[in-house]
């Protein structure tokens, strides 16, 4: 799997005069969901099929500032995947390589009445590419 | 109705050291709600009747920059309001009475298949009060 | 202490219908910025005398989602204070009293120059000021 | 020039299942930084050299809804630009060619005191790079 590649940007600045730390929230995002694209399973595809995945917990250290113009690189890592759980690690590089952050979320499964779905039962296809992308990873 | 009051967040700054500008738009959305409140029709109640109110056009200028700490008065005034359009007019001021941002915004009304409807067929009660709080603000 | 009270805006909920969660980022710190304020040294005052005070990490546990017009009660506590680091809890709660995210963040302090210093002796008077919080809050 | 493309993030959705009015703000913003690095001068150089270049007025018609993982394309057109003042457009477009938002945004030009600067005096290149485009454009 490819990183994710994100310029900061000048809104997510503060009068610190560095990246607010909300912000990195908003990355672990967009580089989950640009994974899940990867996968060839994207998050519009899930939802679509009726399945929705709220995040129920977010951890973030920050390591190093950074700022307008720098470039970072989000590299996504399955930690655990189980059949009602998915926890998700993420490194933040800037452009010299310096870890800025890091980061960890997890994430639940929905039916459209918000009741929680056996993943393996509902997306067994998803299942396969999560197991082979976290065995990829072993190797 | 009263102004809406509003604290200038850190998260809301940027490293100009003031409010980053794409803030105030949320500024105008929380006075409007504030608006409808005060109207007596929060705008939680007309989406349970089946009404949005989307916004079709906003427009912003920015007389004085304000940063984190400084207290911002939204005064919002209805400018016009016809069956399917409502405009609005915001004027921020910071602590000291300053205008910081004279603001607009129009917004329509669809029903749940996003159709525009008649509000005034629609919703009576909510032009009605519209029209009191126009009507006071011109004596 | 007083607890922070917020208003869910509309801005803040995404296409799921309810809080998206990179919100309660923003909550956290608005309490913080309050906290600072009810204990009689704002936050505007320890970056005018030459300090600040980054996130250094976060974490939240989401708890139950809130939505656009719930009415969020956020509880400050001090976890941990040495001469270094502020660590700091947070319990948000929904109008109803149920808890919707359990949360934390840690905090360095700053000259500056960007350099780390002893709060301690920096600001005698803010360290007084936590310590009574602390005390209180085991009584 | 090349337009500037963006993927609708979630966290950029609101309950009404749509791209939130003020993200486009945001866009305007990454499209405007955009061009001024394919201009060959970024804006951290402008920064850097001492001026900075603020908002003074946006305003945006909202044409048609857009949401999570659209690919939006910003067009970014300069429409004035005097000695004091640089006034520019957006197009922005979905992956089918649709209009979803016209823009615009208003700038002008500040020294590190705050006062405005001739910038046809203090940016002799920078202006004659925006020249070179307006005039390309006319072609």
């Amino acid at each position: 799997m490819k990183a994710y590649i994100r310029k900061v940007q000048y809104y997510e600045t503060d009068m610190m005069g560095v990246t607010h730390h909300a912000n990195y929230i908003h990355w672990m995002e967009e580089a989950r969901v640009d994974f899940m694209d990867q996968l060839g399973f994207p998050y519009t595809r899930m939802e679509a099929e009726g399945v929705s995945s709220p995040v129920i917990a977010v951890s973030c250290e920050y390591k190093k500032p950074c700022t307008f113009g720098d470039e970072i690189t989000v590299t996504v890592t399955v930690k655990s995947f189980s059949n009602v759980r998915l926890a998700i690690a993420y490194e933040m590089q800037n452009q010299k390589g310096e870890t800025v952050c890091l980061a960890s979320s997890e994430h639940t499964f929905l039916n459209r009445e918000g009741r929680i779905v056996s993943i393996k039962r509902t997306m067994p296809e998803f299942c396969k590419a999560v197991e082979n992308v976290m065995r990829e990873g072993d190797e």
